[in-house]
C-alpha cells in the first residue's frame, strides 16, 4: 500500500466547539466586537468566532493591530502549558503572511488559533490518560489522524531531540508535538504545491528545491 | 539560460598547498604519524597529509579516537577567527558518517578538513581588500564558484540573517559563510543524489523529501 500524506484528513475530528483558546483571559468588553470602536483591527474573517477576536484583542499588548512573537507567546501559554519561542517562531513563519516581517495580523491569527485548537483536540484525544503528554506510537496516529503519514525512519529523526537520554522514552508535551507536527505540516504544505493531485510524487527544479527549504530552515533557526 | 548547480565547480581553485589548517598548534611528534605509536587512529585515507594527521591529534584532546563538537570548535578556532556552535554542529552534521553519533573519525576530519581547505582559498580570493569579510555579491560569486548557482530570492533569505540592522547593509565573516555555504552544500548534495545526472530536475517522492529534509532541520536545529 503506497503510504503518504493524505488529500483529506481521514478522522480529524470537528474543532471542539468553543475550545478555549483564550479562556485564560476575561472576556473583553462586547463593544470590541463587531465593528464599533474595534482598535482599527481591519481584517477578521467572516464569522470569526467573537472569542477569537477577544483573545486577539487580549494579545495585542501594544494596540498595534498586529502579534509579535513575545505577545504569541504570552498568549498561547498559561498556567499548566508554555510554549517554546522556537515553537513560537516556527507558528508564526508558518502562519503569517509572507511579505509580513515576523509578525501576525487578525486574518492569520484566526487560522493560527483554528489549526491549534484543531490540533489540541487531536492531542488529547490520543493522550488518552490525561497526562499532559503522548508517546512516539501516539505522535504518529495523531499526525495520521490530522492527515500526515511519515515513513518510520523520518519519525524516530523527529522524535530524536526528545528523547530521554536515559530511558531513551520519548514522551511529548502539547509545545513538542505542535513544534513536531509544525516541521511536518511545513515541508508537507510546501510538497504538495508540487503535487497538487496527490500523486505522492513530485518533479521539482533545484532552484524550487531550495526555494522551498532555505526559506524554512533560515527562518525556524533564527 | 538554465541555472542551476553546476556538475563540477566551473572555476574552484585548487586548494592551496600547504594551507595553514593547524599552523596554530605546534606540530606533533613525527613518531605519531606513519603507523608507529599512532594513537591507535584506524583509518586516515592513503595520502593524508601530515598536517591534517597532526591537526587530528592536536584536537583529539581526549584522545578517544573521535573528534567531538567541543573538539572540532576549538581545532577550527584561532586568534583572529572563530567558530560559532551553530556551524561546528552543522560541519558535524554534514561530514560525520551517518551512522555515527555527533562525532567525526580521521577519515571525515580529512574530507572536512580539505574541503574548509578549499572553502577558504575561495573567502580569501573574493574578500579582496582582507578585510575578513565578504558581501552579498560576493558571497554569490563565491558559492557559483564553488559549484552553487543559488536563485537570487533564496540567496536574500539565506542573507537576511547576516543583515545589519541599520544599514542593511550583509558582510560575512569566514565563519557564516560557512554556515551559509553548508547549508547550500547539504541541500544541493540531497537534490543531486535525486538528480545523478545534473538535468536540474527531478522526480521525488513525498517519503523521500520528508527523509532528505527533516534529519537536516532537526540536526541543524539542535
Amino acid at each position: 500500500m503506497a503510504r503518504f500524506y493524505q488529500s483529506q484528513p481521514p478522522s480529524a475530528p470537528p474543532a471542539p466547539e468553543g475550545y478555549g483558546w483564550g479562556e485564560p483571559y476575561p472576556a473583553a468588553p462586547q463593544t470590541n466586537y463587531g465593528g464599533q470602536t474595534n482598535y482599527g483591527y481591519p481584517s477578521f474573517p467572516p464569522g470569526t468566532p467573537p472569542n477569537v477576536v477577544q483573545s486577539f484583542q487580549m494579545a495585542d499588548r501594544d494596540r498595534s493591530g498586529f502579534i509579535d512573537e513575545r505577545e504569541l507567546q504570552q498568549a498561547l501559554s498559561n498556567g499548566y502549558q508554555r510554549f517554546s519561542l522556537r515553537t513560537i517562531r516556527l507558528l508564526m513563519f508558518l502562519f503569517k503572511n509572507p511579505m509580513d516581517p515576523l509578525r501576525i495580523g487578525p486574518k492569520e491569527f484566526t487560522e493560527l488559533w483554528s489549526c491549534l485548537g484543531q490540533w489540541r483536540g487531536v492531542f488529547e484525544r490520543f493522550d488518552r490518560d490525561r497526562s499532559g503528554k503522548i508517546d512516539a506510537t501516539e505522535l504518529k496516529d495523531a499526525l495520521y489522524s490530522l492527515g500526515y503519514a511519515l515513513p518510520q525512519s523520518v519519525l524516530q529523526v523527529l522524535l530524536s531531540r526528545y528523547e530521554n537520554a536515559s530511558s531513551r522514552r520519548v514522551e511529548l508535551n502539547f509545545d513538542s508535538f505542535v513544534e513536531c507536527g509544525m516541521v511536518v505540516k511545513g515541508m508537507t504544505d510546501k510538497f504538495k504545491e508540487k503535487d497538487p493531485r496527490y500523486t505522492g510524487s513530485a518533479t521539482i527544479s533545484y532552484d524550487a528545491f531550495m526555494s522551498m527549504i532555505i526559506p524554512f530552515i533560515v527562518q525556524y533557526d533564527d
